[in-house]
């Protein structure tokens, strides 16, 4: 099984509407914490608890500039979700090459067995 | 700010490392439950609570073949959470598009006012 703490704590970060909406907006560059969070209708401490769940993730850095905290995107914010999502994708993809590989073999065979050949039997 | 159930279930389905490994596990096709779990070393309902998981986010799909229960990726398993990444990493690429033609657009300012033309002053 698995075990990666990490890829726990980024795909936990991205199961939550208001965390990847804080996501989302930071796409655009580095904000004030007011800015990316502005509209979402939730309470400044349930806010700081999404913050600090995108932190300890490793998504979003914090940059505490005098009294003003601004937040942005870590650089290779989600590069470990879309790491693990791909090898599975490129696995099933794998498998999907052998079965048609051995459908493919399965056709070829039957046309070859269904051709008369001169030295076979007609 | 995004709000789309499904994604909070793909994300949080697989932010846990055993449900990784189940999905993992039935990359190379259906199998049983003891098959998907073997030596995950957890106990039998916590595996039907994790289950219980993935088949809610749509992750898998249950085959229940008389006293067998199987399960299998469904088709489109992780393609919900990939998209979404995918969508972020397009819009972080957009904007080092636009940082990156302003700084050449500013280069090629800058040469040019430093190359002495005929019309101009030396």
């Amino acid at each position: 099984m698995t075990n990666n703490a990490g890829l726990d704590l980024t795909f936990a970060a991205c199961a939550h509407p208001i965390r990847r909406g804080i996501i989302e907006r930071l796409g655009v560059g580095e904000m004030t914490v007011g800015e990316a969070t502005a509209g979402s209708g939730v309470s400044k401490p349930s806010i700081s608890k999404h913050l600090r769940v995108l932190e300890e993730a490793g998504a979003i850095v914090r940059v505490i500039d005098g009294r003003t905290h601004r937040i942005r995107l870590s650089e290779h914010a989600l590069d470990d979700a879309q790491g693990w999502i791909s090898d599975q994708h490129a696995l099933w993809e794998r498998k999907l090459d052998v079965i048609e590989g051995y459908l493919a073999e399965q056709r070829a065979r039957r046309a070859r067995d269904d051709l008369p050949t001169e030295e076979g039997p007609v």
